[in-house]
């Protein structure tokens, strides 16, 4: 659906599998395929320019084509059919050699495979670009202390910029998973009608290799049509990297909700009101982030079960491939699109990460308070004690502090300075500022190697 | 992507869930809702028939809104205010009353519920002409009989009819759900902006009544922003009546594998070849059924997946059902379509079912001699001693009727007449008949209740 | 794994579905099978006692079993192999009539669709239970007023009572779509080898009729060896289940995150505490009932692929079925277990509720004053107007009654009093208690129609 | 289940995963920590060889623990319990010491880890073990030309040895990919309560260090509570691989078919049998790996998720990894080891395969002739006039070679002797052998430098 298009899929990945872009990935095929094979002398260089003049998306009716392939049974059958017949009415001659030798799977699965080197270069560049942004953010925020939280409840202070460098440390775990799997998927698919090249007989090795070239991809081992590994790979990393991203996101209105009110997306006309509600500032980003995440795991299930094809070329798993496929990569996309968005415009609002880590009157430092008193009085009895005094503190709406400086068996271990200072959460971000460090060179060593 | 939709969707459900139905969709509320404020006082009877005109998808900037939608978060909020501003143009005073006490979810929801029904009554339909045509074949191949396979081996003889009653009962049975779910899915929602429409006070009710019956929609007892379980059970139906015709298509596709040969797709210009291969005759439409069904698995755990929505309007889960059930129905609406054609149009093989009943001499009627002798032998030496023989038929390629007139162990048992007719798989079916008679007794009765 | 049992599956319906529960289901088929084929004469009055004997779970190797399950390929077969075998020793004659015409597919789906009754009934137990729960709640918190929550947002007052009454309104629907699928559900598996009972001749009729008899199950029109329709139907109500109750965790582990505190699981000893953090107080029955939903998806994912089953009997697809369908009912069994000891003993902490929705200073209320304004200036400017204000009170965290009190534009439609009035969040319910009144009502009218 | 164990998960990941093995990963972090931490001088040395002395899970009450791990929220909680009070009575002292600094994830996810470590390592063996039964039967079956087939009908010949390289290049790139991630995912969890190491003030460095030295474990640059990636990539792995498998075991069954019958599972005393039919030899290998596979991605879905953990650690997702991450770890390690004895046993039955590249009577060979016309004619009259032939082969029963050598157009390109060998089966494999050659290829180098 169109509709949704602008919300969901607004990257420049979702151009690359547009309808002319599929079409396109197939005649990129049969015109290198003639380039290879006329150089190879399996056709005559003559046919050679017609054929490459033909391989225009511009040149052929789309809706004709996709109303015949409902029929063939795929894209390439009525494909190379508009093309010979475009090509007849120019060169009769060469309109022979056209598709020369492949079947429809070649031009099609390899067609998939270079929009999928696009796919990757384009989502590569945004994901630098929000390795970036994100480097930025944790440098700013790598003092802003704030309420870590655990299963939905203040835990121990952290800092904001320790949040941010945990999405930065995936995200940069997901880029050395990209330069690993290029090469791995982006190779040729060329086996004709089953995988042995028959049809190009003592030429396939030949054609084969210059065909790679020419496309400048990979040559495979055995042609994987039904081995698709590959594309499976591809695939769970476009899932994988939204998945990071839709933790960010989920994460991110979490601390926006009304009562925490830590972050916000940024105010702009238009954005985020509700049609009701005047007060209304809704997380639109976050809403369409996490729209998409939400059908990843879903989308993955179906690449999953669609691994199962059968034989030489398959019936059902193959072609669930065609709209799943772009389906996850061009919402991934947008994924990554908004999340730079968002990243690079949130507000933060380091007064109130203040003000909450306040609202449990200490009860935040408890842990600190305990191990200082296991020093002395062993770990359970610490944790009994000052459990006991969390209770008391919340039942009766009372600041920690107070209760820890009455009970003699507390006072005998600590002095009321020490209990002020253990209850402090700006010293008490522990390790925080050294994973900052740790990442953030990380994030500086794969900038260089990874260009 | 428009491309595969010839092939993957070619049904009347489509339409109904394009850009401009889903909009149509959110504007017959619109209207339907000023009608019912108009009849209870709530606006002014003067506004009406300016919002009514206004009211239309082609007065509408499809492009604008879908561009607006992506920064508003939803459709709602920028179709309202296109057509506030369209209405303004016209009647400054009534403009004031669009959407009035409602929420951007109403809208939405109820514009999918009125989708929801067309989609289920198509869909209702195409099922009962499915069912129509199946009841026909049922007949027709009703003593067709043919090797019964379990465990993809040939196991004992069953009619073509019985398999096709199979799929038949299961449709009867999707029938009856659907007549049962109706009155559930197709409701009204209208809640406002947080379920409590406090925004009508007094009137809410009043408004809601007249709206369902503008809308002939049934009411709930409470608004279900956020309780989805009426869209799923709705999602589950088109998924379970894709997965009942899968299962047809799966096995129409084992039973045209070259082989077996029973069935065939028919033939036609342009249907099925390949590009390489002349002699070529693909399943096309299994293939395409197969193509959808192997994807219903996933849209299904989507969809669970969103049911968890957050507090009284939802981020994330209520916005990924905006594509994801569109994409069910409509991809169900081609399995049915093309299940349809293929059902009525299939080539069906009677003398390869017989032929294929022969090829392992005899073995598929091993049970029948068993069950004869275990009478006299008991079960399991009965059993062992013809699997011996089994064995030995398949070993040394004998006919398994000469191997079992030998041992005098048997002789003493069956004489050899018997023994021939117990190998005859024609006069073998058991139950086939009776069991076919049923479904076809439940398919009258229940083609004259449901209408 | 055993380890998570206590915490996952800890209801009634876990010990349906032990291995003891499974290997019963197949033996109870066994023994009615051998009822009813005595009763129809087709094995001798003498076989029959000897058969039920043995038909007892303490009589089989059940770690035998399900070794020798392993090369079989399925249960029965090496169940049918010691019960004979134990019944030689008793009664060599007898021995011969175990299992007599049947197949092995028809004791284990008869089995489970044994388990299943158990199942369901249980079940439906612990929702009415649960339903009889929520009433109470509902009717205790009718009047507690809190804010209501729209992407994570405030948005308007909405009541307690109103948020239970909304998960009461689901289970109320699950309550009737049980009584629905019972009857479609609840049905023998008698087939044969093959589905046609071949193996009974002219008696299959009689004994099919007299088995569904003594299992007090209804006949199919056909065996379904390979139509799984009905078991996914029942998997989709636990499925819906546990979806529906898991919104309901969601939300209570939101309202229970320390800024917001509305709600809270009990304090007991040794629950939801730390191993680190003295003073925490974790939602672990939130946590459990989310661990088993996450997973509800992917399950329902995997009972819909398995679908798609082979001819007469399947290879894989079937077996898929073995150990999902009881894992889905058991974790559902846990959720619903653990969802009924929270809702009778959660904390609610209406004064927090109070509290919270003042923490926007008038926000909340903001709609109210939009539509009392938009009766005299109309819908947008009003919501423009007052949007204003909304952005000057968060920004400069004034109160938006007074804001609203300045511009002699509002002054002159409304006065200080009435707008007080709009501000206060008691009056604005709206339709809550009507909605709560709905519910309720039709909670009465099927606690008595459905028992 | 323990009864579906032996069938689906009979290797030695098994107890890799069992309650034992969990709760003893547990322990060796607890073990490990104090041995860091003794080293590090942040426990006293005396306190040391009592923990270590505890960590053993003979020593612990698993039941007990299983029930309190249902109301303390996750399992870490109890065992640190269980084994303070244990050391209490051997050391009051030393029982301070326990877990000191830690948090429950730590122990719980590095415990996995250790666990996910020895799956690996089991799983690569398997897998290496399967690639040299695979390159075996590669070699083997070289030269045994079979029908190919696409879109599950006749294509063009291959060689079973092309097929066999197929799987065997896929299974190549699993190991590939395997070498890649273990560096990636076998690191330490070290974060305590909120993911700082708060608790270790100063010397969280350097206990870290130690620990992950003692561990044999990479240290992470930040703690990873809730960022699973490194999960989901471990997890993927094993996926894939089952799917890899799975699509073998799919073939396989096609291949199995009673009409085909090209290869088969062993026969052995009770294996592949049915209760009620002698003559049934049931693909039993393949049926247990369909199995699992068919719930591989439903556990992927469930997976992909849990990904979305909230803040520093999570409520649901993570929860929902123990035991999804097991459950899909031993079903695969089932299907590897399955598939191991599958390949390294089935029987190939080359004279069928011979058989059945004659069923069509020529026209498996249609492309070869109709390649070597459009050199003359066209590829496309030539393919029609090919096809037309094809046709009238098929409705009227007779050998294509007939039909071809009719036509005069046919006979000024061909001679008679030229149609015989184009359709010859055996010459027509075209580069399959150079595509075996170099999956051999791959498979030694990767066997050299992969150990």
């Amino acid at each position: 659906m169109a509709l949704f298009t602008p919300m969901l899929r607004h990257s420049a990945l979702t151009p690359v599998f547009s309808d002319e872009g599929t079409i396109q990935g197939m005649l990129t095929f049969e015109s290198a395929l003639a380039r290879a094979q006329a150089e190879c002398g399996v056709i005559p260089e003559a046919a050679l320019s017609a054929i490459v003049t033909q391989c225009q998306v511009a040149k052929l009716n789309v809706a004709t084509l996709a109303q015949a392939a409902a029929s063939a049974g795929n894209l390439a059958i009525p494909l190379v059919r508009q093309l010979t017949a475009n090509m007849k009415r120019q060169d009769e001659q060469a309109a022979r050699y056209v598709h020369w030798g492949a079947t429809s799977q070649d031009a099609i699965d390899t067609g998939m495979v270079l929009q999928l080197r696009e796919a990757l270069a384009v989502a590569g560049q945004l994901l630098s670009r929000l390795i970036a942004g994100l480097v930025q953010k944790v440098r700013e925020h790598r003092h802003s202390v704030m309420p870590g939280r655990t299963w939905m409840q203040h835990a121990l202070p952290i800092t904001f910029g320790l949040k941010l460098a945990g999405t930065l440390d995936a995200l940069l775990r997901w880029q050395s998973r990209l330069s690993e799997l290029r090469p791995r998927v982006l190779v040729l698919q060329f086996g004709g009608a089953a995988g042995t090249l028959a049809s190009l007989k003592e030429q396939g090795q030949q054609v084969s290799r210059a065909l790679a070239r020419e496309l400048s991809l990979a040559e495979a081992d055995t042609p994987w049509h039904t081995q698709r590994d590959r594309l499976l790979e591809a695939a769970a990393w476009f899932a994988g990297v939204s998945s990071t991203l839709g933790k960010f996101a989920s994460d991110f209105a979490l601390l926006m909700q009304t009562e925490v009110a830590e972050v916000a997306e940024p105010v702009a006309e238009g954005r985020g009101g509700s049609s009701a509600m005047p007060h209304k500032r809704n997380p639109v980003a976050c809403a369409a982030v996490l729209n998409a995440v939400t059908r990843i795991p879903g989308l993955m299930a179906t690449l999953y079960a669609s691994q199962l094809q059968q034989h030489e070329r398959a019936l059902g798993g193959w072609q669930a491939e065609w709209e799943t496929l772009p389906e996850l990569i061009t919402l991934t996309g947008g994924v990554l699109q908004t999340s730079l968005e968002l990243i690079t415009t949130m507000q933060v609002d380091t007064r109130k990460m203040q003000a909450n880590l306040g609202i449990t009157h200490g009860l935040i430092m408890a842990e600190a308070v305990t191990l200082e008193l296991a020093r002395q009085l062993g770990r359970q009895p610490a944790h009994h004690l000052v459990e006991q005094l969390c209770h008391r503190a919340r039942d009766e709406h009372l600041p920690l502090e107070r209760l820890l400086k009455q009970p003699p068996k507390i006072a005998s271990c600590l002095s009321p300075q020490q209990i002020d200072r253990l209850l402090d959460p700006q010293q008490a971000t522990g390790c925080a500022d050294r994973f900052i460090s740790q990442v953030l060179s990380r994030a500086e060593r794969q900038s260089e190697t990874l260009l």
